[in-house]
């Protein structure tokens, strides 16, 4: 490809669609959809009308797509899903079948690790672990320059990673399991955080707005955290401070330049990032990780939909045979 | 290089080295020598005159040295060990002056799986995660056909990989971390499961050990659990679950090819994976590692000096700019 052709990026959420021309490495304005979750056929149908309304009519070179979703990449198979209706769905043939173009899908922390790892186009870091905390807790790795997939393409479920079992092994099989990452530091976790401090401390900005609403969850104790309520900052930092056992066993394993942590609960920054490398940094074996950087990801709520432009570039290029 | 050149691969124990000659990727039988600990000079002369006994004044194209130490691969500065005297020294630089032929040190762990990857000297797994048991629990992890180091070389560090935090967060810094899977699953604690077991059961085979010799350790339940000893295949099967929580971890995240179980306790074969392999399969994320075999690692008590051999001729390959 020459480097202003037309991509197209989609990142497919469990509320919204988001999808953007990318031309030149620049990243155009999203356009935001809900999502269209009543049926598999409905929302490869909004799908395909999305990119076409981006594209415009402009001759399109290819396009990419990440899912919240188990993916087999070469093949493009989904496998399974998590809030959107797509199991077992061979998505990459169908939407290159109905758009023409070729298409490339992925899981979504995996594009949003790419994106993590550019500056622009450019890539910046060789060695990166992205770890997403939203409602779960995904991961998306990249090594040598390129997004890791594992054998089958489905590597980096960070958050199903154990960090905290008892001695009942194994446990009853259920996802996410107790003692994971995700059991222990995804958003919903900051929920029941949020309305435990609240009712702990009822004068405090954040017990406010559960007397006022009637319901406190875990983007409230952001919000007062970040405007300075110390019962929310402390619920934030406890998130943080379980997230840190996950950095640090990426960080063991890995040795990685970037642990990146993005998803919606790292809008709380800092407050939450600072505890989880205090923790890390305890936790990470002397000798190892002492070039890691523990960063808040920079690339923001754009990330999945900017990774997924960066797929469909890099794989257009990379089967062109061009240096990656 | 040329295939015939001959390269010699060197594993440094905490209480062996073993030297051996690769032609044409054949290894030769290993010289063993008790690793002399004395001091850092003492070590690198033992070393060099290894070595130098080994290629027996034939024209030497390169030497790989697999270590139980924090290895800085590109520079070849040893950081840091385990139970010999190198901490701080520049391995690689030193050997090669006084061998006068390139030199390549590595993490022990690291060429032992570049040893599982391959079947003699041809790649036959291009991603796979190997965990060695041994006293402690080290790991090696291929990636695309090659080592993988991360961004300082000390990537792989799987027994600190907390998989059993309690609630104390941050807990106090020393290594093992309670809660890692060395303190876990790793051969001291065999030791202690042995002990405990043979106590419990007197009139059981282990039991008989501890009652004739007066001490009884993992060996030994390894040793019994193989004759048949029921109590014994418990204590070395409860090992086995415990390694499986890191062994599902590492699909989690890797979806490799293969999980290999090497080190010292890993000759308990079938009772110690079997275990590992049903307790990973609970814990695994359904639709992840549905192409990862768990397997006895192959390479045996040799896996270290082939490891450290192959590494020897892929760099010489790579520095020489032929395809790996």
């Amino acid at each position: 490809m020459t480097s202003d052709e037309l991509v197209i990026g989609v990142d497919v959420g469990g509320t919204k669609v988001s999808i953007a021309a990318m031309r030149g490495g620049r990243l155009g304005e999203p356009l935001l959809r809900p999502t269209d979750r009543s049926s598999t056929a409905a929302l490869i149908a909004q799908l395909v009308a999305s990119v076409t309304e981006v594209a415009g009519g402009e001759p399109l070179a290819a396009v990419g797509v990440g899912l919240p979703s188990v993916v087999e990449f070469e093949t493009g198979l989904v496998r399974s899903s998590t809030n959107i209706p797509l199991a077992d769905v061979p998505l990459r043939t169908v939407l290159a079948q109905r758009l023409g173009v070729p298409t490339f899908v992925d899981n979504d922390a995996t594009v949003a690790a790419l994106a993590e790892a550019h500056e622009g186009a450019q890539l910046a870091t060789r060695c990166l672990v992205m770890i997403t905390v939203g409602t779960g807790i995904g991961g998306g790795i990249v090594i040598d320059g390129r997004s890791y997939r594992g054998a089958t393409g489905a590597a980096g479920e960070v958050g199903h990673m154990l960090v905290a079992i008892d001695e009942s092994i194994p446990a009853p099989s259920r996802f996410p399991q107790p003692g994971s990452l995700e059991s222990l530091a995804a958003g919903h976790v900051l929920d029941a955080l949020a309305r435990e401090a609240a009712l702990a401390h009822p004068d405090s900005a954040l017990g406010r707005v559960l007397v006022l609403r009637g319901a406190v969850g875990g983007p409230d104790a952001v919000q007062a955290a970040m405007d300075g309520d110390e019962v929310a900052a402390a619920a934030v930092a406890t998130l943080g401070r379980r997230l840190g056992v996950g950095v640090a066993n990426m960080i063991n394993i890995f040795d990685p330049q970037v642990v990146a942590i993005g998803g919606g609960v790292s809008s709380a920054g800092e407050l939450l990032v600072g505890p989880a490398r205090d923790v890390a940094r305890e936790y990470v074996l002397p000798g190892v990780g002492t070039a890691t950087e523990i960063r808040v990801a920079r690339s923001g709520p754009q990330a999945g939909v900017r990774g997924a432009a960066l797929l469909a570039r890099s794989e257009l290029k990379r089967q062109n045979g061009e240096a990656r």
